[in-house]
């Protein structure tokens, strides 16, 4: 059985209707490398699919301030293989990354990127993105490649529905997400791993209630809000994550799967919830798109070919501060690997900042201040 | 007129025909950024076609020893064009770095790279490798596009005729080499700007033997060979370079371009040679084919997958010190940005220490000692 968690929240804010909101805490992970890590929240973590945060290495990670970073079990179980990575001293050792990790339960890719998959009570069959040869995913072997692998916190095994689906079909994923989570938590893992169950109900919110209060009874560490940011408008991916935090425990950790642009960071916070995960900086990066506190910059656009400036003036990272925007624009227009790095350096530092800079507001009892002041400088990019 | 260059010959070592061979040397370029540059030889330059080394920041080259970078003319010209590189500073500040640059003159990637080409006793008209767009250099231009991107180092308008080439095409690229050099050294450089003169002459000695003194005779601040490395046998390359590095004067440094593998730098410091680049350990690694003190991996390989040893055991680059093979082939076969990035590291710290090591074995005098061990442990590499 898995150690409990020790979560503490140090400040949350409270709405109009007395529910509670925005929070700054931390919670500790045991840790893999002799003592305990304290994650302070609300917190990005940067996506690591196969090992690595595309184009950095774990020391800049650590220079920008990520404490947490993701793993794919999907894409690990293909490349190198769970059992292959747990040789090398499981994934923190494998990849040289010796803070916490979070790894995914393998379900949304086995859904959204394999080849034909086929669902059944038991588990799910499909086929591998890479070569077409078919695998199946259970329950339990979601939770022996998450094992494997020796990730700090482990992601309950669950069906997300497409968008949009009807009652039913949500209804039908919700129990066998719940059948799923109650399976995977008979499987033992290391001393070292928290576990996190996922509450499914699509955009139904008597489903959302009914899934909450089933996933909420089963004996896990953290919660997460799944089935959200796959397709519905931004407004109602917020709305739906603001009806539903406050349906997680409070004295538990609540993470948004899959979430998102920085104005859907800014609300999740503002919701309640404090862990996020999202490819945007990173995939966004490599596409010349990037986030700055003015907002967005597509660092393609001719304008910036003479420009002297530095990508984002308000920003320290070692983009902004050593090169200019029309050096990046140079480097992404002739494709330069050094283009996809810079980029991704300044667009995880931005993100990191967004939650450091909330965390921080909260703190001093200033947040809708600092929400206020957010929109106000993004200009034309507020929602 | 240029500065002329401080050059010091510290130690070298006489062959049994008593001809002047390997030296370790120094010379002081005047610098852009108010204080002279003093350069340790041997050397090995990476090349940075487009203002950056693919793959590796400023930071890092100087982190590895780089003393010298190349940039490329013809590229720079074309993008992002030598007036907008001049805007910013010229290309230590465009790029960030903040030492020494050799540029090319252009003529070889006009000869090699670009679409049709037609070359006349002005100069060479060719169509981009980009766009299909025509453009015309001549010996004037290239050294106006060098002075706008003010490298400290600047190489002559030549023809490089193709391998294999009669001797009565030689002869032509030949003369027209030296009108070329007569007619660039009319053009004013920067005041920091230092010049080398290209000798050609192929495959043939007695070319060889009245190219240099052609060239030589031409008030330049160093020499370099050229017309080698473009398709005839290393044997023919080494034989001919060791051939012509002595026709080179003494008091100047010798630079042979486009050289090589790093048993091609080994008999080309043996020659006498004092500075190389080639784009080999850097494309190379991208390309997953690494260096070591033990000879070549191809980290491809599928009996790299569990291991669990360093690239290089004699290696202290990041890429050696913190990282398995097994999961330097894992980043390689998943195609993942941060393994061209680790082998980059790698490879060029092995070409770098390379030359290091054999600068120290010149000045304690037991060079052909080092020679034979380099050899030995590569085993089956040993040519």
């Amino acid at each position: 059985m898995a150690i409990q968690m020790k979560f503490k929240v140090e400040k949350q804010l409270v709405d109009q209707e007395g529910i509670g909101r925005a929070r700054a805490a931390e919670f500790t992970v045991p840790g893999t490398f002799g003592r305990p890590y304290t994650v302070k929240t609300p917190v990005f973590m940067p996506v690591g699919t196969l090992g690595t945060v595309k184009g950095v290495t774990p020391g800049e990670l650590r220079n920008m301030g990520a404490q947490i970073i993701l793993g794919n079990t999907y894409h690990l179980y293909l490349r190198p293989g769970h059992a292959r990575v747990e040789s090398f001293g499981e994934l923190h050792r494998f990849m040289g990354w010796h803070q916490p990790i979070l790894t995914d339960s393998g379900g949304f890719q086995v859904f959204s990127l394999a080849g034909l998959n086929r669902v059944d009570d038991d588990g799910v069959t499909f086929q591998s993105h890479i070569d077409g040869s078919s695998h199946r995913f259970t329950p339990e072997l979601s939770m022996e490649i998450q094992r494997a692998l020796g990730s700090d916190m482990v992601m309950a095994f669950d069906q997300c529905p497409p968008y949009p689906a009807t009652p039913e079909q949500v209804q039908a994923a919700m129990r066998r997400t719940v059948q799923w989570a109650e399976r995977g938590l008979r499987v033992k893992l290391k001393d070292h791993q928290l576990r996190f169950g996922i509450v499914q109900g699509g955009l139904y919110e008597s489903l959302r209630v009914q899934s909450a209060r089933e996933i909420t009874a089963l004996p896990f560490d953290a919660f997460a809000i799944g089935g959200l940011s796959i397709g519905e408008s931004p407004d109602l991916m917020q709305a739906m994550a603001r009806f539903t935090a406050p349906l997680l425990p409070q004295d538990k950790p609540r993470y948004l799967m899959g979430v998102g642009r920085p104005e859907d960071l800014v609300e999740g916070v503002r919701a309640g919830i404090d862990l996020f995960d999202c490819v945007m900086p990173t995939r966004n990066a490599r596409n010349g798109q990037l986030f700055t506190s003015q907002g967005k910059v597509n660092i393609k656009n001719a304008r910036y070919a003479d420009s002297k400036e530095p990508l984002d003036p308000e920003c320290s990272c070692e983009t902004c501060t050593q090169y200019t925007r029309g050096y990046l624009r140079h480097l992404f227009v002739c494709r330069e690997l050094l283009s996809a790095r810079l980029n991704t350096i300044h667009n995880l530092t931005y993100y990191i900042r967004l939650m450091t800079e909330m965390r921080e507001a909260i703190l001093s009892e200033r947040f809708e201040e600092w929400v206020e002041s957010f929109y106000r400088k993004r200009g034309n990019d507020v929602r």
